[in-house]
């Protein structure tokens, strides 16, 4: 079951320009820093209540996230919904017709469980769902 | 003060498609449907946790939504920040720099004060501001 949303993915060409817009124009405090080697970004992270705004900057013209800007420019690029059983939520998705990117959940950041929707099934919203693996 | 995320605003052709895939493959229950004659747009919102994901179908092509899936396609429209002094919180907007579509609240759906700030100034993500007006 889907318990929440649990962040929002935003791309960014560079977080020193955009960690400002958040902090001072929104008021929003960066509650920490990370880079994903996996997925060629570097990441800073903000509350909103209980979801997170993860800015995504690609650290290679490689990275998902570069190939997403050159595209789309920056913007929302994912939103990840927290659930307690990611297997049987992409169980779920699958046999209702949805186009899975991962079949299998793999880590990801924050010691969890991650797992993609395809955005051509969800509508144009790249969807991920993630647990808590702790 | 921003307290939480909102709502997600989701641009979509016809709700009457895309309801079901937030019903059967996300497993979100359908909160309520709503017509905005203003915005020239047919609503239908869910709850993910205190967070609401609100589909727009444009009922017009001369809706803000029609035109943007045009430029876009389907995909995430929207993010809205509820505060809890939307006057203060634009007048912080402003002062840091933010280019403001609104400079005025005015009355949204769901008995709601909103206002919106331009992507332009908050690299791609068009922003809103909302305050229950209760």
């Amino acid at each position: 079951m889907i318990t929440k949303i649990d962040h929002l993915g935003v791309a960014v060409k560079s977080l020193e320009t955009v960690i400002p817009y958040y902090e001072d124009v929104l008021g929003l405090k960066c509650e920490g820093r990370e880079e994903v080697e996996s997925q060629k970004v570097r990441t800073a992270f903000f509350a909103a209540g209980d979801v997170h705004i993860e800015l995504l900057e690609p650290t290679s013209e490689e990275s998902p996230i570069a190939k997403f800007i050159e595209k789309n420019g920056e913007g929302i690029h994912h939103i990840a919904f927290a659930t307690d059983d990611i297997t049987g939520q992409l169980g779920q998705a699958k046999e209702k017709g949805a186009r899975l990117i991962h079949e299998v959940p793999f880590a990801g950041a924050g010691e969890k469980l991650v797992a993609f929707l395809h955005p051509k099934s969800s509508f144009g919203v790249l969807t991920e769902f993630c647990q808590d693996a702790k």
